[in-house]
């Protein structure tokens, strides 16, 4: 697939922010032609599956400025500088609901919109649930509830949930589970 | 949910790109305290499975800058301006996959990374799929080549797709080919 890569011929960054940077790079195309592509640079993020049990998952609600509305989601958060994945899971899950994972299991990693950003998302499931109080960052805000798996499916067609990492985790959740049941049939 | 909305006070445009823009608005949080939000303004999306017939999706590998690697991903394009996104649909899957459709069906809207992008997607399954050759961007160099459905969750779990979007489309129409399936029987 060698003729498709870009080949990168410059960098340069344009903005340093808390949560993003922004570069511009020049790149040579296949076709030997040169462009820019802008890209956001990202650490890193983990977003957690947390389930009650089979068949409720637990959620978020929270505003969220460049949509301009409250969304709700599935508990998520960025890398910490060395922090790893598994790290992150488990504290983000813990900050943001107040429950620790008896469980944790990684589901996939997703590049969210590699068209200009580099952030990669790592995605797992939360079982065996104990709760031991949250604590959120200062400038988070944000209401924990439960919402039957099943109701999923419904919700992502209404527009309830919007959200792609949670479309995302609880659509392969669900999938999981149907496989299992199928197989146990 | 006004107890978890933040008050915009400023936005400072900091970059005008192609693509996207980058502001940075200062607000006030449901606590009433000041802080930041780094946005990326995007004028939107549309991601398509193009479904050749019930069990084989069209997929395309694509050199993506920001992740450094050739992703898989469902075509996708963004609004042009004025564009209305059924519109955006129709030109991107013939653009990048040389198929008109003769049936389009919304599937959802979902916000990629609403942490810190505005950008929404709006997801689309495309039937009855006649072929009437691809026109590229000339900027864009990409091969199409088809994924029987049924490995789809495979293919996710063990990394060869692994974007944000593809995730989205495949697994809900997957769900609701596993839904119709059980409503039939």
């Amino acid at each position: 697939m060698n003729e498709l890569t870009e080949e990168l011929l410059d960098s340069e960054s344009v903005f340093e922010g808390r949560i993003i940077h922004l570069r511009v790079d020049t790149v040579r195309t296949p076709d030997g032609k040169v462009t820019t592509r802008e890209v956001v640079e990202h650490r890193g993020a983990v977003a957690i599956v947390p389930l009650l049990d089979e068949h409720t998952v637990v959620l978020i609600r929270q505003f969220r400025q460049p949509a301009g509305r409250v969304l709700i989601e599935i508990p998520a958060g960025m890398l910490e500088p060395g922090e790893s994945p598994d790290e992150c899971a488990r504290r983000e899950l813990i900050e943001e609901t107040g429950y620790a994972a008896g469980r944790m299991e990684k589901l996939f990693e997703s590049y969210l919109a590699p068209g200009y950003s580099s952030e990669l998302l790592h995605v797992y499931a939360a079982r065996d649930l104990v709760p031991v109080g949250n604590s959120l960052d200062e400038d988070e805000f944000l209401e924990v509830f439960t919402l039957p798996l099943a109701e999923a499916p419904t919700a992502i067609r209404n527009g309830d949930v919007c959200d792609a990492k949670t479309l995302c985790g609880l659509l392969l959740v669900l999938n999981e589970a149907g496989r299992k049941e199928r197989n146990d049939t």
